[in-house]
């Protein structure tokens, strides 16, 4: 379903009644929930909520439910957010020679799959800008050379930062990210590996799985984070392989893993869908 | 995970307030929910809720509680039933000449994944009462003739209504049910049809589906209704199939397909996590 | 593997020493084979061979070749063709408004995954003119109303023969062809059902599954005839739905299956893959 | 499509004519090919080759065929194998506490889906004693304990060896093979491993996957080799988890995912339909 009115999430530690107390505060202001999604980790009691709400424009209203909401959390020793779903975020796309995820996130958008705001699509190549263009959005270049990388990243956070950005997406940015941009971003960077992690973590994935002779092939859609192709995983896809098939085809087949599980990573990350618990992911799918 | 404690499912009209109502209950008899499902259908402005709540042997407080979601569920005119999870539900089970779906069931209770007790398995055929009886089954035989087919399915009836059978699953049983019985069990009768229903209704679907050609075959876990291979939907299961594979192949591969979703299909059943909702179902998934 | 020399397909009723006859021939001309397919059905006494072979630019030796394949397919009363896979195959593109099968073929073939030459892309629509400007593709506008029907279908024919079209692709072309279309272009005519046929036949096939409450959606590509629907089907795909996703929710997960489904029926057609038989497709994959 | 007849397999480097000049032989002699398989890694210029061949029972015609095949063999340096499918391969099943895999490779063997002879089940625990005995096949216990694990393979080996096992399964044995056994059984030895291989190599796969918060599991089917779960690929299965899943839970999907893999497995190795090829298996599946 299309997300509408008002995204809030929250975790914190497990206890009893939180779900009555927090969708109360929602039923004390009169408003109705579209969805509600909960879920308790047992083995580590924490406790996990996704509420959206049907809620129309008055603002007064909106606040004094915000207020609510911080009351609650704090007492409650909670993380949390609120958004309003109206408000598409703002999500910056990163490129580097091959386009096809690029281009699927561009199409998905255009078609209402990804609600989401693109300030630019930045790239240390120029191979995707002619697809960027025909849809009417800025595209950045920013060279990549040993010498110049520190320099490229500081460029790259400053145009986040200037954006506000909500998601900075590596559509195959074939980059690896230094760690203090990781940590900067934290929480707000998807990548795509072209493998189901852990397996062949690191350079030419499917190379390595051509090697190793698997019978499936697939890719990982996650949170990028310092420690390289370890971040906490939102989606992932298979496909199956055969003997005949060789690396070229690897490659093909890939391909459409990649924008599948990136596509679907994306757009729950948009839609607030994705709490991050440690190393994991609870994501509250639609 | 695991069922424990309390079962309490719950659908009525849709209105605000209606999780934090009903959760809101069990909060203030102090008692927390293992796991919280909603989904609200917003079509047909219907809501639906699963709660399992963590609950001690105290009998009175879970009377209380009983009264408390009695006393709710007439208010907002609602359909509701609780259940103690401790309660092993009883399944019977029902077959013909094939033994891989009972074969399959057994096994799965005998490790765990399905917690039910099985007064009985009845058969029109004797081919399953090795199996049976090897797991300590009392084993019920009914043969079915033309002429004796009303008087057989008035046995059956009268054999399910003494041990209050909360499931039949017809377990590959290749008879049609008279409209009398589907109505008697309605919602708890269980059938598994071998193919991607609607697709191939009826006699055969195999070779209805080795002679359209398709590229995919499949199984589906569904109530019986009166209508033949019409009711609500479970779950259903494919797998692709090529040129190469002539129908005896296909029987073969559809047997996993048919295990899998009835598997399913009675779990998500015995664990009380189907609401039916006309001719579909809510299946809060674990 | 990409295709390259030449492709040999045949089809006859079944015989001692076929796969040795005809290989044997390329033996003989000191030719290798790339890829070797045969099937046999033994139900239908009927052999299915596909030869891939590496062959150089002389052409000599290759109109030699085709002789001996001719002269043994008479002799074995076979249905055969020969195709250098350097000549890239003509396809045409239908479409309506919906632009997401279009897109995604158009994209397919810039990457290498198709290998086609597009002499038009024809719409009776406006809304992929945009996208087929941007490959540098003529487009045609033929609008269709009740009235000119008929001339529509006669045009396209016309404009079809006139490029020596070898697939014509209904990339979601939402007009039901008339019977001597589907006949004079027999095998060459590829749509793509947004369901998993034979389920959801037919207009609006994802409000079908929606009531229907099933637990699985899918897209068939198959071969068009005059029987709506009903031609050989090349491949399937299908996508997993739960109770909480809407019409919309469908049509969203849907249109991946669509264009998985389509890509691989068209790059099987384009690669002389599929072999004809009845209502049923031999589908030697890669 | 069930094995019967002859079947030949052959692998040898690759060379102009080889499908030709082998299936000659079989043209030759009058016989029918029932399959024909053949695969060529242009990368590794290697040749495979799988014949299935109709055949009576004229023991002379037969010899004379197995003369021609040895005698081509030798010719183009070729690795071959010819069986009658009618001899059932030997297959001797190893298994520790766990039953889920005996009992299916059990299961699917009474139903003819596995033709195979089962000398004997030997497990170091009696927990699939009952399951075995009520087959009517053998069960062997050879405790392992630390002092005696050499002397323990070693009578495995020898019993293997008395039986002439053409297979190994280890359904679900829980101990690491020696190096020497590995290698005189080089070839035979069929393990599942319960991950998607190369991930989660080694003890307690389900508990690695849990803790890196995957959201696929699986299963693979290898053979064995000295170095640990490092073996040639011949199957892999996987199935979707979220976040609400235990390890409990992974568990039990996983068993789902083990036995589908396992059985696909074995089944392509008894009706050799396995070709090795260093660290890669080629399956020509059915």
């Amino acid at each position: 379903m299309t997300s509408k009115g008002l995204i809030f999430k929250l975790s914190c530690p497990d206890a009893v009644g939180l779900v009555a107390r927090v969708t109360g505060l929602v039923a004390a202001r009169g408003l109705n929930l579209a969805e509600a999604h909960s879920y308790t980790d047992h083995a580590a009691r924490w406790f996990f909520l996704r509420l959206q709400i049907d809620a129309g424009e008055d603002g007064d209203a909106l606040a004094a439910l915000e207020q609510d909401f911080a009351r609650c959390a704090g007492e409650v020793g909670a993380t949390w957010s609120l958004r309003r779903a109206g408000q598409a975020p703002r999500m910056v796309v990163l490129a580097s020679k091959e386009t096809h995820c690029v281009t699927d996130l561009l199409w998905r958008r255009k078609f209402g799959e990804l609600q989401a705001e693109i300030p630019f699509v930045l790239s240390n190549h120029r191979t995707c800008e002619g697809v960027v263009a025909a849809e009417g959005l800025p595209f950045v270049h920013v060279p990549m050379e040993p010498a110049n990388r520190e320099a490229a990243f500081r460029e790259i956070a400053r145009r986040c930062e200037e954006v506000g950005a909500d998601a900075i997406v590596m559509a195959r940015f074939m980059q690896i990210l230094p760690a203090w941009f990781c940590e900067q971003f934290a929480g707000r960077i998807i990548n795509i590996h072209h493998s189901f992690l852990p397996a062949f973590a690191g350079a030419d994935p499917y190379r390595q799985a051509f090697e190793r002779g698997v019978k499936l092939i697939g890719a990982t859609c996650h949170y990028a984070t310092a420690e390289l192709d370890a971040g906490p995983i939102i989606d992932q896809e298979v496909v199956r392989v055969e003997h005949f098939h060789d690396l070229a085809d690897l490659r093909r087949l890939g391909r459409d893993c990649e924008r599948l599980a990136l596509a679907r990573g994306v757009r729950y990350h948009l839609e607030d869908r994705v709490l991050l618990h440690g190393a994991k992911t609870i994501v509250f799918r639609d």
